[in-house]
């Protein structure tokens, strides 16, 4: 990664602001949902959950951006591209990712649904379970890229969650070709295992065709490859990406490439609270660490390291300095 | 506290959602905040802070309306009065308060000044400084009292924060006369040392006639009296309230009656993160340990208990259950 750039990483995502509340796990068998993972739910939904739902805590949220914040904490130079409602949660988000440094070019959209949210139940076990109103992100397309930032940043990231709205794949696709064409690279994280399954056709297409960094857990690459052999994964995946994070939870991650495979542990975590944004800070921390010419090893570490500080604490943003977090780590 | 009641606290007080953003003693000088303190500012200045303030994480506060959180998570029953606007931050708020078991009878506003919020500022020595937008709060009056549930209680909660609404001081005063006519007893907090600075006489007078259990920390208390020296506090507060806890950061609290003093000791935290709420938590623990009969000492325990859970995470509503808690700390 070498040629001048005026970003380090420009993210393309579903804009969303979180709703965070505990809750039990009967409360989820009560409600048919499945620990750990992501749902679409209509605005009626989203409306009958909140109102049986526990006291929530509100803060922007949705995969790539929190992944651009937490580049953004780690020092690294950051744009996002995800849309939002002018409305109350809308101006929340635009002000949230703006404070944490992200540039961020959009427009409130003034007509159209509200502002995306996520109600997101965390169980006693610190795990989390999320369902997902759309809202103002049904309407990304095309037209709404902005083909100086993405061929003005050295990596274009994208998140699987993309494949739900009904033209934000168009989008994805284009941005691809954009950041390729400019000599730039491509990549895209897998998001969640029913998303993949949702959607595997487009998945495997775009990343045999334009992705060149992958980020997956275990259960999402298996779940893309229909295989629980992840020795199958990791022939299949060698094939089609440049590099693939692969996350475990607590067994830490493995770094592929076409030759070598660079185990990392889990950094060390005192309590897990909530694991949302695990994914989505491993990811911000590899990331900065390959624009920063790391070696791959050490951007697992930085991966590692950011995961364990979001998990400690409520929430998907960072709520220390990460940039100072790595310095004490050595990992600056 | 004795005859039969509907519930064991009904609550009076400004509702209001926080927006809580970390931030430095820089920013605090740049801004002229006086750290640990509330200031009143409009929706212009409001605007000004939060387009000048880090990321924010959003969630119901209000001071009594954090303690009626408190004591319902620590089994009490209680209610509450408050007023908001139907927008979105006002039904977060109706959302919360009920989600959290306390009732929550009144209407959403259909008219005038929007939702209150208060940008809370947190330093790195994990203290607070408030900037809150009144909003809907300036339209409580007494016709806003729902004398039943006032007549119900074995306990009215007040906040000295209702001083700064311009009719919400004849509201309190009102419902404090309602409550005394049935038999119950009238709680008040001082809420912060530069309201009780903006309302002395008309704190003392309401003191003198109304207040049954005073909640206040040194600097509040000291100010109320306008001296520096404690003995003259003691001797003062005692020739007007039945029960004064008066709480002292890490030093603990004491709690005074007319012929005893009581010193609690701080329960161990193992580290402080944001202190909003402590008092409120501290009254929450104290108010269910005084209607379920216990021991003077064990209710400053049981306020030191919750307070502690309170400034060991961000925001100001309980994140365990605080009954487990009480439970776990045999004072149950």
């Amino acid at each position: 990664m070498t040629a001048s750039s005026h970003h380090d990483v420009l993210g393309i995502g579903n804009a969303i602001v979180d709703v965070i509340a505990h809750t039990t796990d009967d409360f989820l068998a009560e409600h048919a949902l499945v620990k750990g993972t992501m749902r679409i739910v209509d605005a009626q939904e989203a409306e009958r959950l909140y109102d049986r739902m526990g006291p929530g805590l509100e803060m922007s949220g949705g995969s790539v951006a929190n992944t651009m914040a937490g580049i953004a904490s780690l020092g690294g130079r950051v744009a996002y591209i995800g849309k939002v409602r002018d409305d109350l949660l809308g101006r929340v988000f635009r002000h949230d990712i703006a404070a944490a440094g992200v540039t961020y070019r959009m427009g409130l959209t003034q007509h159209g649904p509200a502002t995306a949210r996520c109600l997101i139940l965390v169980t006693p076990d610190a795990q989390r379970t999320m369902n997902t109103f759309l809202g103002a992100c049904v309407e990304l397309g095309p037209e709404d890229l902005d083909h100086e930032l993405i061929g003005g940043a050295q990596v274009t990231y994208l998140e699987g969650y993309l494949f739900d709205p009904p033209r934000a794949k168009e989008a994805i696709r284009r941005a691809a070709e954009i950041a390729h064409a400019a000599g730039r690279k491509v990549s895209l994280t897998l998001s969640d295992p029913f998303c993949v399954d949702r959607h595997r056709a487009d998945f495997r297409g775009l990343i045999e065709r334009h992705v060149d960094i992958l980020f997956a857990n275990e259960i999402e690459i298996c779940s893309l490859y229909e295989t629980k052999d992840f020795d199958t994964v990791v022939g299949a995946v060698r094939g089609h990406c440049e590099i693939a994070a692969l996350t475990r939870s607590a067994k830490g991650s493995v770094v592929l490439t076409a030759d070598a495979a660079h185990p990392v542990a889990a950094a060390p975590v005192e309590r897990v609270v909530d694991t949302t944004g695990a994914g989505d800070l491993y990811a911000a921390g590899f990331l900065f660490g390959l624009t920063r010419g790391r070696a791959l090893a050490d951007c697992g570490r930085l991966g590692s390291l950011c995961a364990a500080e979001i998990i400690g604490h409520m929430g998907a943003r960072p709520e220390t300095s990460l940039g100072d977090l790595a310095k004490a780590h050595g990992l600056e």
